[in-house]
């Protein structure tokens, strides 16, 4: 880069803080040279740092949120999207406990013929990451070529990948500066890196699942909706077709929570076996989310007008082992030997320790609180508190008991499982699973899961 | 430094952002712990650039303001102050056009028998700097140890002096930080900033001279209000006796703006010759400023109760020499060669070129404006426009007439001077001098210079 263009940024990027600290918008070529001089690394971190703490403080208003992600995504890899009679989508959640639904989701919809580019994180805060969870498949790689990535995206329909160095990098700078100075909750910078990095798959369509409650990052659904307007109105300015599903997340999805667990529950509710359909029943919550998810999907593409049309054909791929034979071909195309892609259930890390929790008394379980539940696989070391922590990838738990369900004193409610915990934080993690439990009396209906599509 | 320790400013520091974005209100020992991590480089540029964004647009509450202060001041080394018996005292004046009232306020205090340890700056914005002034003088060094100040202050009543490597570091930090991130005007850092490198002079006593108007960094009474009162406020918390001045700054002070030209003008005033009342009558405005401070300073330290008598006192410092040869001595002890320091009007670097602009139109001079004549000086290069640019030292403007003058047309309004700036430059400086005349009919009164005073 000459001096001059240097200079040039020197001076807009000085004036793009003041301005934005006087509360004054910035342009979309305010945004472009912003995003560009991020990604040459031609400004300092403490210029970046504090803008985005006046991003935090004043705002960005829409137009602004469109600029900056156009302008991530301008900066970065892209990736081709599928073939051209193919409809790509993806998916994006924003994190729940037990949210393994991606999965499930992922090979479902590639088997029903989407094509689908699904660039994944690795855990943050209380929810994990699906890039911790295919961690805990033995071989599988993660971090593969651009060119792998569009080849398996052509040939499958399905690539389940991180972001690579150059996909994105200005969202991964940005990133680490807004988590360095406690401005990850900033609503329009997360809308930004959500986008910007979807964005450079080459998408035709985008489904989000915005979760509130006791396990998501938003406790209110006012916060969530405003989150998922926000994002269902960027993407669209961005043309890409958007939906969001506005989920509840009070309690955990599923039964399993923690990486192998939640690998081992999707493995369960694919293959196609005599079992399958009664992991189906015992994951109904998990299932609601991911054959609503598939709908918005499918639908997207205009594959299928309704609800009960995409069910039965959703329903038609998990039993007839389509879904299956897609992540098995993927798990082999990203280095799972072929012994283990088709016995996974027989090959995924197992706890050391298991230690169960029972029930105090009788009664039924009115609450799982997805709260405590987290901050139990947290002392499991299911979660990291700190980038670089260790993650137990054969640890979590699994529930035995569900909101709804009798139990009888003494029974088991959960079972902890984990390699890397010592006694102490298993019993930590006890008493959490203790806290999240609430049993009393009485008939419990539970809440509707799925509250709102935007 | 322990990892221990480093660990628990990492904490404190993170958790101090965020609290600060949140709007909760940093304790004293947050405060102390902040810039104890400033000051031992513990903490990267980027959380303190985005903590300083935190405080510009969240705030902060006087007794945070006062902790800051404080801290900033204890992670520094301190001067001890005049003798015993004395009463130790400085200025700061926020800075206006021509306001090289320190030049002759200080040997005229310390010339009563007050102990004066000031410390300066340079030039900042379109304000002078008296640190620059000081080195238009041949020899002259500003920059002395720790032992020379605090001998100079004990033996003459007086040092000048711009601050050393150890002293207020985590100001010098913050400054610059604070100037690359467009924070330089939040109010509690500009007090924080201020007080905490008066601190540590080991001062018992503090004048301030905050300026509005044409010419000042703040236009309004109210704002230069706001400040003072802050000012004050955080001075007198911290145990230092203190009053604020208010004063206008629409107009240009003086006659001389410019390095070289205002050290003349302080030494005209100074020195005893038969033409020193002609040089403070068409100085009055200057006078009335210096006079007031001295005053303040002077009842402060006990010395008078009523300005009439602070008047005589400082008259006849200055008619009999007392002041002059403080000066003198001043100049000798840091650096200066002895017939330099006596003659000094005859060793001022000299301009090579001279510009008079005339009046266009005959009449009464309505108003000067302030804000057009620093223009014209930084035009000249008087000021800087960026930290690294060179000064010139022997540039600037005299004023021949001021506001309430009879003009004839063609008559010499202002003579401009200087050795670096371009013909073109100079071109432009007598436009902007141009701008800075109204001329017009009728009589004009001045508005009063001395507002208020807190």
């Amino acid at each position: 880069m000459s001096k001059l263009s240097l200079k040039h940024f020197s001076v807009s990027f000085f004036e793009c803080i003041n301005a934005k600290k006087e509360g004054r918008s910035l342009s979309r070529q305010e945004m472009f040279s912003l995003a560009r001089a991020v990604s040459q690394d031609a400004w300092p971190d403490y210029q970046i740092a504090a803008l985005l703490m006046a991003f935090r403080l004043k705002g960005l208003d829409s137009k602004e949120t469109l600029y900056l992600t156009q302008a991530m995504a301008h900066y970065s890899e892209q990736l081709n999207g599928g073939p051209k009679n193919s409809f790509t989508v993806d998916k994006h959640s924003t994190g729940g406990v037990g949210d393994g639904v991606s999965l499930v989701l992922a090979p479902l919809a590639a088997s029903l013929g989407l094509s689908v580019p699904m660039m994944s994180g690795r855990s943050l805060g209380l929810t994990g990451g699906t890039l911790d969870k295919l961690d805990a498949i033995p071989g599988f790689k993660s971090r593969i070529p651009k060119a792998q990535i569009e080849r398996q995206v052509k040939l499958l329909g399905l690539a389940l990948f991180g972001q690579t160095e150059k996909m994105a990098p200005v969202d991964r700078k940005l990133y680490a500066l807004r988590d360095a100075v406690a401005a990850v909750d900033a609503i329009p910078l997360v809308i930004s890196s959500i986008i910007s990095k979807k964005l450079t798959e080459g998408l035709d369509g985008l489904v989000f699942d915005v979760k509130f409650g006791r396990g998501a990052i938003f406790e209110t659904r006012h916060q969530a909706r405003a989150l998922a307007q926000g994002l269902v109105s960027t993407a669209r300015a961005c043309s890409l077709k958007s939906q969001a599903v506005i989920t509840r997340m009070d309690e955990p999805l599923g039964r399993a929570i923690g990486n192998a667990p939640e690998v081992l529950q999707a493995w369960s509710i694919l293959k196609p076996t005599s079992q399958q359909r009664r992991h189906w029943t015992s994951c109904g919550d998990f299932m609601e989310v991911a054959l609503e998810l598939a709908y918005r999907m499918l639908k997207m593409a205009g594959l299928v007008k309704t609800r009960p049309e995409s069910n039965g054909l959703a329903c038609e791929a998990l039993s007839s082992g389509k879904a299956w034979d897609v992540f098995v071909d993927v798990l082999r195309a990203q280095g799972v030997r072929p012994h283990v892609a088709r016995e996974l259930d027989r090959h995924l890390p197992s706890p050391k320790r298991t230690v169960v929790v029972r029930a105090p008394s009788g009664g039924v379980v009115r609450f799982v609180d997805a709260r405590h539940v987290a901050l139990a696989t947290r002392h499991l070391r299911v979660l990291r508190r700190r980038q670089e922590d260790q993650v137990d990838l054969s640890g979590g738990l699994w529930l035995a008991k569900k909101t709804g369900d009798e139990v009888a004193k003494g029974e088991e409610l959960a079972r902890l499982v984990g390699s890397l915990a010592t006694p102490q934080e298993f019993f930590w993690a006890t008493q959490e699973v203790g806290k999240a439990f609430d049993i009393g009396r009485g008939r419990v209906r539970p809440k509707p899961l799925i509250v709102e599509v935007m």
